[in-house]
């Protein structure tokens, strides 16, 4: 299955300032890409568009980021893949088991930690009342997506930026990115290493939801791999194209401005395509 | 000037335990090693002391890490080290001038991001009201340092594992790595990159101030190198012996345990030695 | 100077619920009511309109609040009133002295306390390090109110229920009742009592700048009376029309529902009318 | 049961200070006071002691409290009462039932709002999920009590001004007043009246537990009354003798001052005397 996925922001910059992006597919998708994987940072002025300079790094998390220092005026980013991914939904590993700490790879510890929005420390004790009783593996990681799924209400009215797993699960209320930070806390506290993901996640074979945005969704690792699970959209999704994974938003927020950046265009997509590149398309709603 | 570091730490396992340990020294001292830098990870069983078997690695902040299964019953934890320090104070660099963000190597970066203890994003507005009139560079980032040094107290019955630089911030009061938080915190949100440390350190040609610890204290990034700040004892301390490095506390744990483990002893002790390795005695408090 | 409040509120109920309303005028007005003051509860099916039964009871804080039991259904509550107010803005008292303590009025010290949007406890070292430096009495509540007015920022999608002065103070962006409780906060923490008040508050002899809505601000002890400030409009209101107050917004919520009650209509006037009864035009916006 | 209280309170005031005191016992306890119930407050100059001028009120919730400015120098604080209580352990009214809100006394509603230490919003939807399940009335009340009891575990080291019924539902750690803050809350949360109490909780035909303290515990409202209940002490003591009610330790500090105020001395002691004053010999520990 070929999944198309375009974006164009804009924003505007009362003066220089200077940006990093997590915009570009992550590595572990090298393998999958069928077309240019590109982005483009421009600065607009009028008609005349031209190339800012900017340079890609790595992370300690293996995402590849884009800095630049974005003049003052119009600024645009802008990008489009083409993958290749499963035509399969997320994964079922019902047999998928719990690794003991001592065994597990080094380089995944870290998502064992508490961080900025998923605090394991202040929700040990309450994620082991509600989930000590579960069984470890796979059917605990389930049961903790399945948990935050049913008592959280989607709003995106409820966004703030410092929203924490606390406060998550004591407003119950927040938009994907919540969803994934309180799963993610509750899901390290109970030993299985957990990572925050970014990505498109378009409607791939489904009737349409609506415009497109970037998405969040979380990892756990069991049984020596990461797995993608979704405590918003639990229902076995396809299509997932992953940008960038840490330890939760703090670590791969799409862009990051040191200093005002209004936002003036906002246009994400992910879709599928055939062979010759035109879209496929959605089923009808029942 | 040679520092001799030891440490013997004990704990009672009602059951076995998976532990990881920062308790060697960082490996940019590798070269300042002038006698064995050893960890020592043994089961305790009346006369019969017993290896742990331990694995090292090193974490995606540069820190040589040690993790072990330890068995039910008691554990010693223990190591020392010798290493050839500068006879100097911590540097002063008034003229050390701050990067702009898009000329920091990019491995800084994320030493500008909210993290656990760390809420950039909850107090940048209230650092920018106390410390934006300050000048960029090295002025600031002492100004920073020296403003946590005044307006927090210490106090050992005020240490709590979930506290983080907002709570320092209002209650006013806490140990070490409370000063360092809020310390880092604020110079973040001014956009200079900070990291959070461990390490030991003794009182180093200074009168005796008590029984050891391990110590806290933070780096900041300026022209191009990292500087040590200290918000607690800001008074140009010598002799420090760096172990880890990370965001914050939660990256530097000296041990982290993942079930229960009760304390018995803890001792840590730092010290100048001369060339025969003697301790070399502290001068008299005034 | 005349000045008419009406309001109409509808809720939809999917069962019975117990609600309490302040929705009366505040007792303190008595004196100034020139027609009926009037609070109608009412049960809407279809082209039916039926009374509930409520009760009025007087509360600890002196002010007139009413109950009733609503059934499932639609719930209408709507009320009016008219009262003579003087025709100057909020008085200026630049003499008004701050009390000591132990002349406060006792029912006036309650106002010193923390309540639950307002941690006197939690900000008090704050409000040392902004307002100390201010000479007591009405200056020192002018700079609170001019602070919180000049470092917030308003903003409708910033409100939420549990939002604290402390959230205010960190967040800087909020509704009426955020700017106050911040206000409230550090006033308190400055020794000055400080209630929270509702009441509407209309474009009298001003600009009209949208529609109506119930307002908050809040009053300052000084000089042995009770005067009324506003951190979010400090430029010198007149027409303000007391209903409730109380120690934060905990106390006065227009009303409370013990159960699932959807806001379905709101609509809030208050506004200057002539001896005949007639709506006074408002001035041009210039 | 006789029931005789004393304490003897001692400050070092660097200089005069404000302060308000609530250590006399509540009016409801009038009928059964046996002996002088008395409050003394001196200044201590050497051998010199002098009485503080104060003066007496009763607070919205019907305390009564003492105010006074104490002179700079040495305060003391001292008092005792003799009291007549039932020999009963605390009351067990397995069919009291739980009122709906509309039948509620109104000065009773009060105790189902948020308040600086209970944050009933926050903690609402956490109590139904742990209690929803629960048979109104007195079983749900118990259910609340035990279920904190049973989750916090008490030390003296947790104790900070601030904590929150969050706080200690996420520490699960704390002292007296915690534990009852955190069952307050769910008990409002609930939907049933719940008040905040300091008193006199000696050991009373029971082994002595150390030195003597003031107490906290908390009362519920069903079935038309108040019934203490304690979540740290859940094992029906006697002997419970009330000295304020609040909404919570905001209101019924037993000392507030404006002002530093250094501890020096703190007795507090309750104990049943027999008819001639004797102290009544406590059994021994089995």
């Amino acid at each position: 299955m070929l999944i198309r996925s375009e974006f164009e922001i804009e924003f505007d910059l009362p003066q220089a300032v200077a940006m990093i992006g997590l915009l570009r597919l992550h590595p572990s998708l090298d393998d999958a890409i069928r077309g240019a994987e590109a982005l483009h940072v421009e600065h607009i002025d009028g008609e005349t568009v031209s190339p800012v300079q900017a340079g890609d790094y790595v992370d300690s998390f293996g995402n590849r980021c884009t800095r630049f220092l974005a003049p003052q005026g119009r600024l645009r980013l802008s990008g489009n893949s083409l993958v290749e991914r499963d035509a399969f939904a997320d994964p079922i590993a019902t047999e998928a088991r719990q690794h003991q700490i001592e065994e597990l790879p080094t380089e995944v510890l870290q998502f064992l930690l508490s961080s900025r929005y998923c605090q394991v420390d202040s929700l040990s004790l309450v994620a082991g009342d509600l989930f000590g009783h579960t069984t470890p593996g796979w059917a605990r990681a389930i049961w903790i997506r399945d948990w935050v799924h049913n008592h959280v209400r989607f709003d995106y009215a409820s966004a703030r930026p410092t929203k924490t797993a606390l406060d998550v699960f004591t407003e119950r209320v927040g938009v994907c990115r919540d969803f994934q930070h309180l799963a993610i806390t509750f899901t390290r506290a109970m030993n299985i290493p957990a990572r925050y993901v970014t990505g498109y996640l378009g409607d791939i074979r489904r009737p349409g939801s609506g415009p497109g945005d970037f998405s969040a969704w979380y990892e756990v690792f069991l049984d020596g791999q990461w797995w993608a699970m979704d405590a918003r959209h639990n229902d076995g999704r396809m299509g997932r194209v992953l940008m960038a994974v840490g330890r939760d938003a703090t670590d791969v927020a799409i862009t990051t401005s040191f200093g005002v950046a209004n936002l003036k265009k906002f246009v994400v997509e992910s879709f599928e395509v055939d062979a010759t590149g035109s879209k496929v398309p959605l089923p009808p709603k029942v």
